[in-house]
């Protein structure tokens, strides 16, 4: 999957120096900066008097004014709307969408500034078109990267006088971000303030939707392969080992669903619940205590369970009685407390003034509003302890993402078989119905529980933007005559898929053949590598850019994200990232971790080709041993065949025509069992076909076999005299 | 060439932050700390009485008494002894040798501290033998990245008293280095001062080498290309663009050599000459200034060109009076001043106190003595504007280089040749008499002035000594039966050169030709490249290694440096190295600069492969264009065979078989003309015949030219029919 946000994940979460310097990496419009004056209402689209406003602009003046009269109240100048939830959070549930509701501009890469006068809103290249018309005429549109173009704090101190004070949503803003705007702001002699009630939240009022509180449930070992009470051991001895006594605190949703080993449906198309959790840890570990926050605790932790492979309560699954105490202290039970910021931050208060000598150990995407409760001295900043155990699947879960993956493979394949058939016999396709008949097939499959993110289906030209979603009035046919990418993936109880094939059902044009040869030659050199143990995935991702580089041709985003067991589709702390700037975050590639391997070519106006394997790395016995060197590679856990019609053998090279076989043959093992149509049996069995071209083949015969196939039509020709 | 200081020249020069976390990286002892206490005198070798003094050991005593007298003389609790000279130098000259007289350790990494009871010297894993012999036993060995090894400021805390006082010679001392130490001293409440006088020098005395004062000659412009004039207005135009007005202090001797196109020999290897620059801008350019300040003046500005090649004395080059003075006041006129290190400070220190809007621009390389006399206010410390246009050579410096390497690549085939006729036939050749006899025939060729370094010459395991340098006491003669490893180079005027070959004379085991091959297809990997603009060299690294990471083989070294034309044999801002921590200083590849190609592969104990070709990175025309990216390529520039005793071509792509043809070609048609030799020219002519494996090239037939072949057979035998 190559979606919105996953360019931005670790830059302007993480590590936005100025709330400016973000963006994917070689965005178009950061490289050609023209010159322009600083951004004013002057530039808008239809901003000028009687100009027809386009139809997606929803009115904000209204929402404008109850924001800044919030603001007044609490005597706030300014106020500032990111695009985070409390939780980093690469997908925010639809209560956080702030900066969505108060601009009108939904899309993923924003944030905005509101002053008594002015309301700005920053956004990257990928989305200049789409603000300009979603923005109404309340709103400075800020072109990030394009020359001029002031950063948000320059904006501020710009705009406002000095000794004014500018708000802002501590819970919403992660510490990194919080403390650069603040160091930037007092340069112009304008504090940064913390609100106690967001205004935003104020000004939506009672249309803002209510905290998600879907069902969740426990994943029983069968699907996790390591109990919860094992993992937070795994935390308390990382601390005692480093005589660090106190709290980690745990932020981040996916690494909570993973801790206690349970999963919900707060966000879409992630199996994950609004929460935080604190683990304690003492010398006289009598006073260990495990909390966990949630919404809506006296349902959720009594309920029959809503999924039908989970036997157990949520309550009996933590170990803990039906309202969430741990009467008889035990050392494995989960307090759970009911899901109030401030409940949190005075968890955290409490642990810090109970004893000088406490640590609180925070990752660095915490927001400011706890890390901003733990003094210094007491505070340990650190990755998280969580990130690297949860990317390196243990054997269960090894076992249940092959399988996930079988299934999902035979679904996609059943699906392609069909659509290949319906199009070339002219039934009608187009990109949306075939993303809904898609989701419908993999609805049905065993363990499936939702897609993992929203199908990018697209043809021809469509296919060449990158983060494009399918839609009604972009929709476009199937056909014969244009290719059709799809990227597409489903959350399973045993896994997390993702995968992107592209196809064509006609006679593309040798320009195509090659872009997608080039791109395939790439993903499959990046398959094959064995590394030693020890790098990080940018690298080595140039292996998979080197063939379309040689005839100058180039991708503009990682070759490879991580990917979760029944959690996030895009998963740190590993990527595969030629041009990923090096964050304290960043673990070097390990042994089962899985990553996307994902190269592709876009030509705009014209044609998109992605080729999205799942690869997942393992230790390899090499002929040789340098020093005591563990080496590494890939093992293929995607399977379903390439598109035969858009290969030219002849650029591949041996190496690349052996894997490719190799791969289509265990393809043909692993998923023709699981299918179920004649048709997509059939389908399959041509697409895995292996090839053999005599001329490539005869190439790594010696000499003396040459000599001997001449021999053999000598021998032939004689025989007939 | 792979040569000691190379490893170490961007991390302890510019980023360690405490003077310990530098060392070659991968270095053995790195990755496996024992266990172990402190270090103290007691684990030195042959340190407990009766032990017999290894023979390279200079005893120290009378030394370090001396050095705490002057210590006690200026109030220092302990003093350190960096081994850099004051200009970052990656070999200083030999009155700069301050390290190596106090401890007697003269190996290229190291640094000493010394209190008035103790004294210690730390150094890394190449070197913990060779220093374990070389101190004598008033030294503790602090062996860098092993378990327990404290860092050099961790040592001072732990053995002086809270409110000592440590001295340091803030000329010898990279700023950053001094601020880091600065302030991990001021942790345990030590003050780190500057010392004016120098104690080690106030302990080597009369003994001390005098400052060097090599003959100095202007490089005419058919060797450079651009006059130092134009140079000069370069540096000018960007202070006046970015309103900058002040100086820029240039302390590099590379870059002054090339700034003023002026070449000297002060230090062996080097064509420079210890000096500063500064080069002063202001608004109103009637105050603007060039001053350079060199030792010996008088006579150097005077002198007749010693270089035959050179038509004025140095005092009209620079546009100067006899004496240094510019009389009728001219803007290009360099004012040529005594090398008197407090003049220089003394001239920075004007130029803030005349203006406070002055600035003053400096690298992260120049010394704390320079840098701390600026204020903070008016300091501008960025990357040096003279290293990128230093490497990117112009027209005639890119046709000298080819030149030079033309001939140099001459010079070592007619050496080849001899030294293979003889080998074969029983004449006694070692590695140390090869390389003298390597280093005669240099010296005779055209515009020769000397060596670029010194070679290095193993034989078998001497080999595999990355750092290896021919002597008596390890000498190894050349034989049918071991590997030869030869990288050497030399200085010319018009290019500085630097090639590695590898050879064997008689039959190499298959291990042997399996990692020759696998280095040589990792180092036509590398050749072959395209890629966009922007990327930095250790983005590309990788094609290097990935033939001998599938074996399971490494190399502990990066794959390529760049290299002057006429300068250091290890220039900057760009390198190939895929371990290389990014600094503030790095630059991508820019057309025009030029690198060694160079992966190896070493075995210890039984031999060492280093194939090493230099290449110059060029624009290139690819078939398709995305966007407007201009790709780049590399043209290999050395033009010296490889070993065809060593290839097994059964593992060569076809690309890699191509490659090498095209090179043996080219090579052959450039340099056979410049061959006296019979012998060279068959030995030659042998060496660069194309390999043409039948069934190899019917690879890339197509079925159709297959068919027609058999057709043709066909054909004879049904017409002889």
């Amino acid at each position: 999957m190559r979606t919105r946000a996953f360019y931005l994940a670790a830059c302007c979460i993480v590590f936005a120096a100025t709330l400016s310097a973000c963006g994917p990496v070689g965005d178009e419009n950061v490289g050609h900066r023209s010159k322009r004056a600083a951004p004013s209402l002057a530039d808008r689209k239809a901003c000028r008097p009687g100009d027809v406003q386009p139809a997606r602009r929803v009115d904000t003046t209204q929402r404008l004014s109850d924001l800044r009269a919030a603001m007044v109240n609490q005597s706030l100048d300014a106020f500032i709307v990111l695009s985070d939830d409390a939780h980093g959070s690469e997908y925010p549930s639809a209560r956080d969408m702030r900066r969505g509701f108060i601009s009108g501009f939904t899309g993923s890469a924003g944030y905005a500034a509101v002053t008594g006068t002015q309301a700005a809103m920053w956004t990257d290249g990928r989305y200049f078109l789409e603000a300009d018309d979603a923005l109404d005429c309340n709103w400075i549109l800020m072109r990030m990267g394009i020359k001029d173009v002031p950063t948000l704090t320059e904006w501020m101190v710009s705009v406002l006088n000095a000794s004014n004070v500018v708000g802002a949503d501590p819970f919403l803003v992660p510490n990194s971000n919080w403390l650069s705007v603040e160091s930037d702001l007092k340069k112009g002699n304008i504090t940064l303030t913390d609100v106690t009630a967001n205004p935003v939240d104020i000004a939506w009022g009672a249309d803002q939707p209510k905290p998600p509180m879907s069902n969740i449930s426990a994943l029983e070992i069968e699907f996790t392969g390591t109990t919860w009470e094992e993992k937070v051991s795994d935390i308390r001895a990382a601390m005692i080992s480093r005589r660090l006594f106190g709290a980690y605190v745990v932020t981040s949703l996916d690494e909570i669903a993973w801790l206690f080993n349970i999963r919900g449906s707060d966000i879409d198309f992630n199996p994950f619940f609004v929460s935080y959790a604190i683990i304690e840890v003492y010398e006289q570990n009598n006073a260990d205590k495990i909390r966990l926050y949630i919404y809506d605790k006296a349902r959720r932790l009594t309920m029959d369970p809503s999924d039908s492979e989970t036997r157990h309560k949520l309550h009996e699954h933590l170990n803990t009685s039906a309202d969430g105490q741990c009467q008889a202290k035990e050392t494995f039970c989960v307090e759970v407390v009911d899901y109030v910021p401030e409940n949190v931050t005075g968890a955290v208060q409490a642990v810090v003034n109970n004893d000088v000598n406490n640590k609180v150990w925070v990752t660095h995407l915490c927001n400011y509003a706890i890390y901003g409760v733990i003094p210094e001295a007491q505070r340990v900043q650190e990755r998280s302890m969580i990130a690297l155990s949860k990317a390196q699947k243990n054997e269960v879960e090894r076992k249940g993402m092959e399988n996930a993956y079988n299934r999902d493979s035979a679904v996609l394949i059943e699906f392609l078989a069909k659509i290949e058939q319906d199009v070339k016999s002219e039934k009608r396709w187009t990109e949306v119905s075939a993303a809904m008949d898609l989701k419908n097939m993999r609805f049905a499959a065993e363990f499936n529980r939702g897609l993992s993110f929203p199908s990018i289906s697209g043809v021809g030209p469509n296919g060449a933007i990158i983060h494009y979603q399918p839609a009604n009035d972009t929709d476009r046919p199937i056909t014969t005559t244009e290719t059709y990418l799809l990227d597409s993936g489903g959350q399973y109880l045993d896994g997390t898929t993702d995968v992107t094939r592209t196809m064509h059902y006609g006679q593309p044009s040798a320009y195509v053949i090659e872009c997608y040869t080039r791109v395939l030659m790439g993903a499959i050199d990046l398959a094959v590598m064995v590394w030693p143990e020890g790098l990080y995935g940018r690298q080595i991702d140039m292996a998979a850019r080197a063939p379309l580089w040689s005839v100058g041709l180039e991708y503009r985003h990682g070759t490879g994200h991580g990917i979760g067991a029944y959690l996030s589709v895009h998963e740190g702390p590993g990527r595969i990232s030629l041009y990923h700037e090096p964050t304290v975050n960043d673990e070097t590639l390990y042994a089962y971790m899985f990553f996307s391997d994902e190269p592709g070519y876009y030509e705009p106006g014209q044609f998109g080709i992605r080729l999205e394997t799942v690869v997942m790395v393992e230790p390899t016995n090499t002929t040789h041993k340098f020093g005591d060197k563990q080496f590494l590679r890939f093992k293929p856990i995607t399977l379903v065949p390439f598109e035969p019609n858009l290969i030219d053998y002849s650029l591949l090279s041996k190496r690349q025509i052996d894997w490719l076989n190799d791969y289509h043959k265990l393809t043909q093992e692993t998923i023709e069992p699981l299918l179920t149509t004649a048709l997509a049996k059939d389908w399959l069995k041509a697409r895995t076909k292996p090839f053999t071209d005599h001329s490539t083949s005869a190439a790594h015969n010696t000499p003396g076999t040459m000599a001997m196939l001449v021999m053999a039509i000598v021998s032939a020709f004689t025989f007939r005299m």
